[in-house]
Parts: structure tokens; sequence; C-alpha cells
């Protein structure tokens, strides 16, 4: 069985598209990233994940983005809240964190060539997304380029590594039912930006209106379906 | 003055990058990482270096690469001795890194569009190089387009951001004798991959035989100079 790389933030895009990897006959080894953001509810739902998953190897890599900052998930800027999904698509967000997906990519490429794997699955979303440059399909084609350049398969001239992004077309909808499809329990997951302290077991809520809380109410109405998570408040678009 | 980011590992390449950087008027933001490797001498160097160029800022970032292992620099795996150069370009050797150029220069972009730069210089070299495939010319253009993407920049549909590489097409001989002429003081960089622990007042001996120094003592005898490091012996090519 081929190995694959699977990047997994712990949020409903990731889960999803471990399930499809998995779902295509690959060994999965996923990888998550503590970069320093403000909650750790990410890596908790990225380990809930990766052990439903009964996946080959789980490694978390400890970076901290608050050494540069610029951006409200790493920095002392304020999360934007209560935005429409057309607000949210215009311009780059102050939760974007400067060249992140870039570093996790170069995490993913150095753990895929360690075990001799040679596709890397990352759930960018083209369409539902934040604004983010490093979401876009140009970026991830030039990517790939660079890391077959960039490892021993570039030396070798062989073309061979890959970077998956089975859900770049796909609308929050579409993601969730597939997600549905292939047995994903999205109650694992997390997407909040900026969770409230409300649970009286010592839990958290999801905010409800940060623009990734947002984004996935909008999946879950689309799909028809009722996001298993609690949230302090939910914003009707 | 315009901002550059430079990747400053603390050896003989990276300070002759960074003295180059600041006579084209640049004002430095030097950036180290701290990833695993086998001693610390390399950072204690690059805080020489950066305190002696009197840079605007040298930050530290901290990655553990050992999580992956795959080199004889992060794994438990035996650094290659008394090679000669035409050995040490033979193929990708077991010092060799997986993806960690990749790692540095992502975490140079992130830098760079926090502070607003748009040139990051890195001491790649492709001459007198270890075999690596990520010091390639190919590999670093590669790695610029995709950068322009990753970014705002890229969004905003400005092309601005350069990986620079100064010596690229230099000896070690000429990179040192540039270096002379910008000031550098070679006494306060750190080539070697084993360091010996001989001297009788605390510090360390270079090897004299690993890659790094076999080509770093070559890069002098090249300059028609003496090395003012310390060597345990030296191989003589």
């Amino acid at each position: 069985m081929k190995k694959a790389v699977i990047l997994l933030s712990g949020g409903l895009d990731s889960a999803t598209t471990l399930a499809m990897a998995k779902n295509e006959g690959f060994n999965i080894y996923a990888l998550s990233l503590r970069y320093g953001q403000r909650h750790n509810n990410e890596i908790e739902a990225a380990k809930r994940v990766a052990l439903t998953f009964n996946v080959s190897d789980h490694k978390i890599a400890e970076i901290d983005l608050r050494l540069f900052g610029g951006s409200a998930l790493t920095d002392s800027i304020d999360v934007p809240k209560s935005r429409t999904d057309s607000e949210i698509s215009e311009g780059i967000p102050v939760t974007y964190v400067p060249a992140r997906n870039t570093i996790f990519l170069s995490f993913a490429l150095a753990y895929a060539e360690v075990i001799g794997s040679s596709d890397i699955f990352i759930g960018v979303n083209a369409l539902d997304y934040s604004g983010y440059p490093d979401c876009r399909p140009e970026y991830i084609e030039s990517f790939e380029k660079m890391a077959n350049l960039a490892t021993k398969v570039g030396i070798e001239g062989k073309q061979t590594l890959a970077i998956h992004t089975p859900l770049i077309q796909m609308t929050k909808g579409e993601i969730i039912k597939k997600g549905i499809s292939l047995g994903v329990d999205y109650s694992m997951t997390w997407s909040c930006y900026d969770p409230a302290d409300y649970d009286p077991v010592g839990g958290e809520w999801s905010c409800g209106d940060c623009d990734a809380c947002v984004l996935r109410l909008k999946g879950f109405a689309e799909a028809g379906l009722e996001d298993p998570l609690t949230y302090a408040e939910k914003v009707v678009l």
C-alpha cells in the first residue's frame, strides 16, 4: 500500500481529506503543526480524528509562528466577527498567517521524503475559502513543481511527488456530505478561531461568528445537516 | 533603506552573504533556525556574526527536524569522514536534511511578509556544494515563483519577491576572498558537522575531515589564506 502524508489541522476540511485519502487506499501518515495558534483545540481534534481513522502514524511538529506574528491567530490582533460569507471572500483577512501553508507543506515534504512517500494531501479549498493566497490552485501547482526540485526525486530527475487537494473545487456543503459518506464524525473536528469558555463541564464552545464558524455553519446548512458542535451563538446568514 | 531577510546559519557562506547584502545597502533582518542539529555551535556563531554586523534584528526559530530524522545531522547516522571533494560531489550524502532549505526559506518568507520585505538572501552554492538538491539554481528559481504566489503580493498580482543567492556561482575560495574584503571575521563562523571536544579551555575544535571541514579548508587553501579556526586534524586534499 502506498503511503500518503496528510496535513491534519483538526478542522473539517482536513478530516474529510484524510478520509478521502484512506478511501483511495493510502496508508495514512498524519502531520499536525502546533504553530502558536491561540488555542489547543485544533491539535486535540487532530488527535481524535487520527485515532478514529487508525492512521499508521501521527506526528505533531512544534513550531512557533508568534516569533513573527502578523496574524490574528498568532498575534494580539482581534479575530473579526459576524462577517457574511461575501465579506469573508473579499481581500485577505487578519486571520491569514503569513506563509503558513508553505511552512506546513514544507514540513509535509520533509516527512514524505523520510518515509518514502510521494503523495501529500492538504485540504485547501478555493471556493468557500477565506481569501488566503496560499489556498489557490496556482499556488499549489507551483509548490508541487518546487517540491520536485527540492528533494532527492529532483536530483534523480523523477517528477513524481504530488500535492493532492481533493477539496479544492468543492463547496463546504459538498465537503461535509462527502465526509459523512466516508464515516467522518464531525463532532470530533474543530474549526472556531476564538472559542468561548462557556461549557460547564470544562470544554469549550465554538464562538459561532468568526469566519471559520460562519463558513462551517454555512456548509452544514447547505448540506441540510445539523453541526454536532456546541456554539455560543449561531450567526444566521 | 530596504529590508532584507538573511538566512544565517553561522557558517562562512551565510556570513559572507550577510556582508554582501549589507554592502548592497539593505537593512539586515537575520534569521537562524535551531532545527535539532547535533550541536549548538552554529547558532552561537550566527549570534556573533549578527552582533558584529549590527543587524536590525536577529530571530532564532526553534523547530525540531529530529521528529522526522533521515539525516546524519538529525538522526543517529554517522557523519562521513575523509572524503575528497570529488567524492563529496558525487550523489546525495547522508548529511542531507530532507527539505531543510525549503523549510528555512518558508520561515524566511513568513518573516519577510510580516516586516514588509521583498528580498530574501540565502548562501547556497552550486559549485563547491555537497550534492544537496536544494542548493541548485533551478530549485531556487522555482521557490521564488512559488513564494510570489504564496503571499499577499501574489494576490495583488505583484511579482516582486526575490530570493537572492549571491554565492551560487562562486567557489569557496572566491567566497572567502569576497568576505574578507567586506570585513567578515571568519574566526566567528562555524562549519564543522562533527566538532571534537578537545579544547582545554572549554571550547570545541572543528574535526577537520567531515565534508563541511574539507570544503572549508579547500576554500581557504584556494584563497591562499589560513583558516582562523582550530582543527583536531586537517585533511590534506
